[in-house]
């Protein structure tokens, strides 16, 4: 190193400021961060406002002069969080969404800090190290052999899109990465279940392998794939010509939270020489309950796991990741060859490249989070958490069941719960069509004034044609007095409801 | 709201911390990272360090237990960031890597605490907004049109991959989307120089469009597109029945910096009704800089720009950005239809979803750090560090030519520069072919001991045939001293090179 010191402050402090500016900013986030978490519990879950209201307060041209951050806080403090939807709140139960955690937020701070880019290990040993870590303790959590391997992207949209593009590959050779589908005219199937998530029908349109060869497989009254009719759709379409090379298996669907019989699906795959895929972006990390273990039985046999870190670890957008039982099988799927990718390390550990896993080049230290806030937790508080979240759903579901105005629309197999509301009227004898279509109609009209009112938030799913109220508990602050309120707050949603169409 | 509070510090506090634990937690890590920023220039680079010491440091089975934050970030500090490439040192020169700024650090820091998820407007209305202005921003720094929209993703590889997709949607409609590529039989055609990035290539192979049909175009001597032989390919290709559907520009190439002829390949784009693509990653935002500007005219006709903030925005990973000419022609080839992508708003700017526009479902809040970092600096400071940047890549070949002992192997154009050292033996007359291969081995040789040194850091690029030294400045913190420092750091690695040789 040179004893030459180069002039410091030689730019705007704005782009490199000094220590004490640096403890100041990072101080006023940290108080307000605090403040946040401690008050989160009693905020209204979503903001009531529109479109037009905050592009009135945030709409501006691009500033030539720069800004104090104490304004700009101000305008986070004052405008953003306000108008945001408070997704760590308790009974949050929208969607499939974690709270995040204090630490993760610190690790992330810290990445963003030490801008790690993690390509190859030459590029950031110690984080690519670190990654490797938090894979292994991914893959211990989920029962994977030790020779499997992973790394984590932006989500499961894109762990789902990578999975499919291995299994191509690993099935037409390098022929249609060089030369495109059309060298390979035989149509390609992917076997999935009605229930499974729009990315994997999304992955296959953009992989130009087509929507429409991603065949749907019907399912069992507990919405889990019918093996047997996965076996038909497999002889019917080898015998009209068509070639069958994956099987995406679902680890907790996104509607009723359903886990496929793993096993059953891992013998079809072998027998029919499948790449077998789990999308387990729900579902995978209940595994670390006790009470939801079995369900996972056979997952490790797959060729891949999808997962998201970013719901059920509690970490907060955007980490998603992907496991290979057999990495070398995927690395020709995306291996680079050019001079910024040339790597003149001769120890396989040191010539590692993540680029040769996935799709992206640039990698953010998204490691750092996953390590952190396992390590600090430890897996049995994690463990603790998600079977706490599993029973807060079984409470809810027992709650339902014993209410004549809630009906459940389908079983609870992990967090998720799918019912909806009865009126009094509707409850005795059988129902019409029209008198289905009017209760969809009322629970919709449910589902918005509950958001609104913002003690407790519902999103929708159909369930057997019928439109349901959905929740998915994944959050380690909710309770089983969470889930009263809720039913208090959906009864109070459904009177204002019924009012307001009198 | 209801006024039942449940129980509070229900779970273990490592998931849901108090007030004062977050306090105590966010502190230490704002005083590391004041004093990172600090230390940064006086840091050796990069680490010495091998794959095998550093797992043995880290590794270990999952934790059962949890551990307190401060033996983590004990960890963090003297494991992980001794053993970490320091991004942010003002010559680290290798690759395109931005150093990072506090600010963007203290946002992220934010993002991750609210932890907004930025699927659709009404999942995140105001960052949704946030994100609108960011954009915004960015169309005006480049000289967009108003009707241009756009989004954030990981990083440039899936913003050119995103653009490849939306500009193949475009050619064939529906049908590869529903059907796959064999619905399509004629070979597509995308056309890219020479010098463009393997992202691109990556992209085509994914899509099932194929490497091969990515057809590579010469380039002057300035290494930019040559557009007669652009219009020549277009020709041959459709003469000969294939498709020619896109091309592709750079705006900044990562091996020299070129900017190839956009408005001349704009002008050849419309003629042949191509979905013009420019990938502007490294060099989209130098329009910032007055004496860069005319290098992009015609860059706001390309029907997409695939932008890098984690580089010339100085933003840590992952920062990348898409800008579409028309938002509606890219929408089709992402927009998706299930119950969970339902959106119930009928104001066209409340019914926005990300995911019709991008691969992603789950989007973490990337905007607000483009926005504070801007807001905070202002665009004219971003820009007076891009003319820096500019003037030490400048400064730097002035040095070298006026060196006996350096070559420069490639026009300056931007802020990339590529050179070779040449020891008194080889500077008389005409080498031959062995001599010019001795050079090659010389500056590799070169180009690690400096990289061990630890003072300044280069990576390598093929120019020609030859092997250059290549370094990019891409820091506000740089210097024109610390161009100066570069070369009497590589003659002393050329020293000890040759003395190892000996």
């Amino acid at each position: 190193m040179t004893s030459i010191s180069p002039d410091r402050r030689s730019v705007d402090s704005a782009l490199d400021p000094s220590a004490e500016q640096i403890r100041d900013m990072g101080g006023r986030a940290v108080e307000w961060i605090a403040a946040y978490h401690d008050s989160i519990r009693d905020l209204p879950i979503g903001p009531r406002t529109s479109a037009a209201a905050l592009k009135e307060l945030l709409a501006e041209p691009l500033p030539v002069e720069g800004r104090d951050f104490t304004d700009l806080l101000t305008v986070f403090r004052e405008v953003i969080v306000p108008g945001s939807r408070h997704n760590g709140h308790p009974r949050f139960f929208g969607y499939v969404s974690a709270p995040g955690t204090a630490v993760a937020a610190v690790a992330d701070f810290l990445a963003s800090a030490l801008n790690a880019n993690l390509t190859a290990w030459r590029s950031a040993p110690a984080p690519a190290e670190l990654e490797h870590v938090a894979i292994d303790w991914i893959k211990e959590a989920l029962g994977c052999d030790p020779g499997a391997g992973g790394l984590f992207m932006s989500g499961g949209s894109m762990a789902n899109f990578t999975a499919l593009a291995a299994a191509r590959h690993r099935h037409c050779g390098d022929a249609v990465a060089t030369h495109g589908a059309a060298a390979h005219p035989a149509p390609l199937r992917v076997y999935a279940s009605t229930e499974t998530h729009h990315s994997i029908h999304k992955a296959a349109a953009l992989l130009g392998i087509g929507r429409a060869n991603v065949r749907e497989i019907p399912v069992d009254a507990c919405f889990r794939m019918d093996v047997d009719a996965l076996v038909r759709a497999i002889e019917e379409d080898r015998a009209a010509g068509a070639e069958p090379f994956c099987v995406v298996a679902n680890a907790g669907t996104v509607v009723t939270g359903a886990v496929d019989p793993l096993a059953d699906i891992a013998a079809v795959a072998r027998r029919y020489r499948l790449w077998m895929h789990v999308d387990a972006c729900y579902g995978g990390f209940a595994r670390l309950a006790p009470s939801a273990r079995p369900l996972f039985d056979g997952m490790s046999e797959a060729d891949s796991i999808a997962l998201d870190p970013h719901k059920w670890l509690y970490l907060p957008a955007d980490c998603g990741c992907l496991i290979y039982r057999d990495p070398e099988a995927a690395r020709r799927a995306f291996s680079l060859d050019a001079d910024y990718t040339r790597v003149m390390q001769t120890e396989p550990a040191e010539a590692f490249a993540f680029w040769d896993y996935g799709p992206d080049l640039s990698r953010r230290f998204r490691a750092l989070k996953v390590w952190m806030a396992l390590a600090h937790a430890g897996s049995r508080a994690v463990g603790d958490a998600v079977e706490g979240n599993l029973d807060c759903a079984r409470h809810l579901a027992e709650l339902v069941d014993a209410s004549a105005d809630f009906e459940l629309l389908a079983p609870v197999e992990l967090s998720i719960f799918c019912f909806r509301y009865l009126p009094g009227s509707a409850h005795a004898g059988s129902r019409s069509q029209s008198d289905e279509e009017e209760l969809d109609r009322l629970n919709e009209r449910i589902m918005l004034a509950l958001q609104q009112a913002g003690s407790s938030y519902l999103s929708n799913a159909t369930i057997n044609g019928r439109f349901a109220l959905r929740g998915c508990v994944l959050n380690y602050r909710t309770t089983r007095r969470d889930m009263e309120i809720l039913l208090d707050d959906v009864r109070r949603a459904a009177e204002q409801a019924i009012e307001e169409t009198r």
